[in-house]
């Protein structure tokens, strides 16, 4: 969420900076903006993508080895050319890019005001660069200084980035609750939101720690100190991350090709994991900590958006399979509730980036009570792989779209294991059916990778409602959340409004929005609630609905009364969401295409939500 | 869920059924029918509400002192004269109305095509009666011992009243997890879904209990039999319900009725029961089950629909006050997932009719299990207060409006005094806070008054929205269940494709739907989340979203950034929820009635689910 890339070094900045931002587009695009510092300070920005930008700084002054630039996902004041950012200082000495949100913005402006303070946008980021401002002239102090004693007055969330015209030979970044990454060159240094633009430069990295100032400077030096004034030493670590995955690769988009990749990224995430032979089931983090987790009371499971559905698929899995019951929230309303965490609670963490601000702030306030802490994450090095207990990458490499695919099948595979090795574990499953699962599981690729060929088909069906405005996913038991996830994916990307409920719970209120208009999606691969999915379908079809139904391959019955089906191979009960989803994910994919949107994206949104 | 009523005796009975059907029209009005008996049987029925039907029997043969009839909410074939009740058998002998779904109605069909039955109509109930047929022809039985045989093969839920016309001194009934009440009057008999149609005519009621079959006679005789041929003492009850209770009384709608009536219904539901002396909240149910309850380890709630939004709120509190941890399910999909339910758990049954199908199937499967079950019920009487260990009652009076209001306040008044009463006795909130706690809960009923004096500004707003498509609706903490049961209200009767959100949810989806077209209505009233909420609705304006913000009395910040605001007085954060959904109810109320909705009889839905 806002994306920040900076660099200073020998090499032109210019490109550096726009090639970054194009990588790092994925996590907001209202606007965009760089400066660049050659004698004089310029600052460039604009009102939506980065090529708008990239077209505004055609034959402008672009000379410059040193520059910050920002991608930006609006939170204070609209999307427009003055709320882009970088942010200059009143008396234009300082600029400054920001993510995150300055909860006290409104008291300091204020105060500023009465010293004489004029703000030009509605950013909190402009706040504080000119807060920066009044501390540094009135102390007369080095920038870096300025910005710690400025820190120690803030309340929120921030990652910035600062230069200084009176100093060109230095950048100063700082952090809290929001991430920055240091890439360290040969005589350069690069800063970013996260990795992404110093793939290609650099694999030498430094993820910076909440509450550090870090001053880079053009001679090779390097500070790392805290706000309350410790000196750090710098911890260097290489970078995973190869530029091909960072290309679409011969797909139209980001999300297609991440859809297409899942055989893969499934099988990778249960590479080295999964085998017949003792211990069957080898995930690194969770054997560190094999009691607390095989013993544990509850599992309380926070998340947001994607991962959220991703949890509760979590809680089918591990109260049917492991019978250990799991609470599900979200992270935003867990952390602010005093929530019962026990002796014995494990709180599972659910990110795809791992930077996710509420179940970042959630995982604190769970640690802080004592709560042993698992993080299931996509990215590496990310913070909440560092603030957990123990954890499991779900080794689905980078994910650009921002409606995410193949991190949700990746998370729920991984929490399928832990739940097929837990049940096994505490006997809860007998031997013969943990093998079953254990094979079927290594099936689930194979069978992917056919669902995915009803591309056509499905092309057929998103064709046939994608002008429609509305929609309605249901589903029972393991496909409940899917459901959700599948009403999720078409909202983010095509902008019609799609709901999920559990199919029961359609005729307590929901079933009053169905007419000739409304498409229907079902799950109806579940075999334990077949009749009674069955007679659900009926009532919709009894108002006149459009039912599109997921069905297991054979399936008759449904075939009469839906308009439309998808067939998924069969497979044990608890693993239909990993097949059921892949359709609903092409279906949102096409229809959003056919209406002319832009999936990888969408409007509004940004990947990595690291704002509260 | 459909309305059964029926009546032998000496009055004319073509009026009785009328009246009682249009009493019974809340729980279903797809289409409506009766049939007669003199001489010969007449069946009259028509699509649509029983005003049709009324018109459509004026200058027919009425004559008949024995009837039966229902108004239908649709489960299988469409609505139409065709597949209303009554439904005949194949020879016309028999005729027959019915709740419920029979779900093995698919190979008895076919069976019975075999033997040479012809079909008219979709529905399993046609189904049902041709085999009652075919086994009373095969063995020349008697009807109640046909019926008793057919019941044994059928599977799924019923409530059946049939007419023989061989035999017109009788009416056989049945049920199965569907309700049925015999009225017992001077000579005659009345049966009926609910007590409703009842009311005027006797106050001696029946209950009829799952698995029995009912023979009512025109000389006086009653006998109950269970389908395993044993023969049962019918246990006589005195029925509470006043007339007057059914009428609007000069409001334009029921449901403006009970919105309305909201002080008093909350003030009734803690009447007896709140006091500042020991023992300060006395909850007859609880009182009973102290220690159990006092102690548990767990609560699970269990409720479908604007319940299930009461026990989120119930979550809530019994985490916030109580420190008990508490897992709200659907009840349709705690039943079918073998959920984990051990030593010191309580299951909480929320429900208004206490005789929602998924619900009362979840609280056999928790009873079986050796669960304690305590039941949050408004109508006395019904399955699920009669099949709990114990409970209470909100007595909140009949809610004939299909979309709930008082009800639910009702249940968040009534699981408010038990978190507030638990949290109490298990130390966990101080003397001081406990009897700010009772005073303030005191003050309620008349604070709620004032939020009903808001209607005209509530008017206003509702004629700037009233013809958008969609709505988004947020909440965080006590008052994200509120948002839930806000958007639920405007679905439900305006057909506005609304959606409730914890607040900080939006950002991982929903707000790609948000643009000029998009009100949001963000209750911001909670003290302990206050700074993150503006975040929230300055991320909303930012994309030019409409907010609605109800707000805390004198609030200044929200209403320079909200485009409207309406105002709740101030009170305790845990109380919340019983303000701030009063404006959220007048609102959809507007946004229907300026729609031309038919509020009290929304499209599709039923009051009190009877069906899985």
């Amino acid at each position: 969420m806002c994306g920040i890339v900076a660099y200073i070094g020998p090499r032109q900045a210019c490109p550096i900076l726009i090639n970054g931002l194009k990588l790092l587009e994925y996590r907001g695009y209202d606007s965009a903006g760089i400066a660049l510092m050659n004698g004089e300070l310029s600052v460039y920005k604009r009102k939506g993508k980065v090529s708008e930008l990239e077209g505004f700084i055609e034959g402008q002054k672009q000379e410059s080895t040193v520059g910050i630039g920002h991608t930006r996902w609006a939170t204070h004041g609209e999307p427009d050319d003055i709320n882009a950012h970088p942010h200059r200082s009143g008396n234009g000495r300082l600029v400054m890019v920001h993510n995150g949100i300055i909860e006290n913005y409104s008291p300091l402006k204020s105060a500023l005001e009465k010293e004489g303070h004029i703000f030009h946008s509605q950013t909190d980021t402009e706040v504080l660069v000119h807060l920066i401002e009044e501390i540094q002239q009135q102390g007369d102090l080095p920038l870096e200084e300025a910005v710690r004693i400025a820190l120690g007055r803030v309340v929120g969330a921030y990652a910035i980035v600062l230069m200084d015209k009176n100093d060109p030979d230095k950048l100063v970044a700082a952090r809290k609750a929001s991430p920055l990454v240091i890439g360290v060159g040969e005589d350069e240094y690069f800063l970013a939101s996260d990795a992404t633009p110093l793939a290609g430069h650099t694999k030498r990295v430094i993820y910076m720690n909440d509450e550090e100032i870090a001053v880079v400077h053009r001679n090779g030096d390097l500070q790392i100190k805290t706000i309350s004034n410790r000196v750090q030493t710098p911890f260097v670590q290489e970078l995973d991350m190869k530029i091909e995955e960072l290309e679409k690769s011969g797909y139209e988009h980001f999300m297609l090709k991440e859809i297409h990749q899942q055989p893969e990224t499934v099988a990778d995430c249960m590479r080295g994991r999964l085998s017949h032979e003792s211990p069957y089931i080898r995930l690194g983090g969770v054997e560190e900590y094999d009691k607390t987790i095989t013993n544990a009371r509850r599992f309380i499971i926070a998340a947001c958006g994607t991962s959220w559905h991703a949890g509760l698929i979590g809680e089918y899995l591990f109260e049917d399979l492991a019978r250990i019951p799991v609470e599900v929230e979200y992270a935003s309303e867990l952390r602010y509730r005093n929530p019962i965490i026990q002796e014995g609670d494990v709180v599972i963490a659910l990110s795809q980036s791992g930077e996710t601000a509420d179940t970042l702030a959630a995982l604190e306030m769970a640690k802080a009570k004592g709560a042993m802490i698992y993080g299931v994450v996509n990215v590496v090095g990310s913070s909440i792989s560092r603030l957990t207990d123990a954890g499991s990458y779900i080794h689905a490499g980078p994910e650009i779209g921002v409606a995410s695919t193949k991190a949700f099948t990746g998370q729920v595979v991984l929490l399928t294991m832990m739940a097929i090795s837990l049940g096994y574990k505490r006997g809860r499953i007998p031997n013969s059916y943990f093998h079953k699962l254990i094979t079927e599981l290594q099936n689930i690729p194979g069978k992917i990778e056919k669902v995915l060929q009803h591309e056509e088909q499905i092309k057929y069906i998103a064709n046939e409602i994608k002008d429609r405005h509305n929609a309605l996913y249901l589903g029972r038991g393991f496909n409940f959340p899917v459901a959700l996830e599948g009403a999720l994916k078409l909202k983010e990307i095509s902008y019609i409004h799609a709901e999920g409920y559990p199919a029961a719970e359609m005729k307590h209120g929901p079933i009053a929005l169905i007419d000739e208009e409304m498409p229907v999606i079902v799950i109806a691969t579940n075999k334990s609630a077949y009749e009674k999915i069955v007679s659900n379908i009926q009532e919709v079809k009894a108002r006149k609905g459009m039912v599109i139904a997921v069905v297991t391959e054979g399936d008759e019955a449904i075939s009469k009364m839906a308009d439309y089906t998808i067939e998924i191979p069969d497979t044990e009960e608890p693993l239909t969401p990993l097949l059921s989803v892949i359709p609903l994910q092409l279906l949102s994919y096409h229809i959003a295409v056919m209406r002319g949107c832009n999936v990888d994206q969408p409007r509004n949104l940004a990947k990595s939500v690291t704002v509260e």
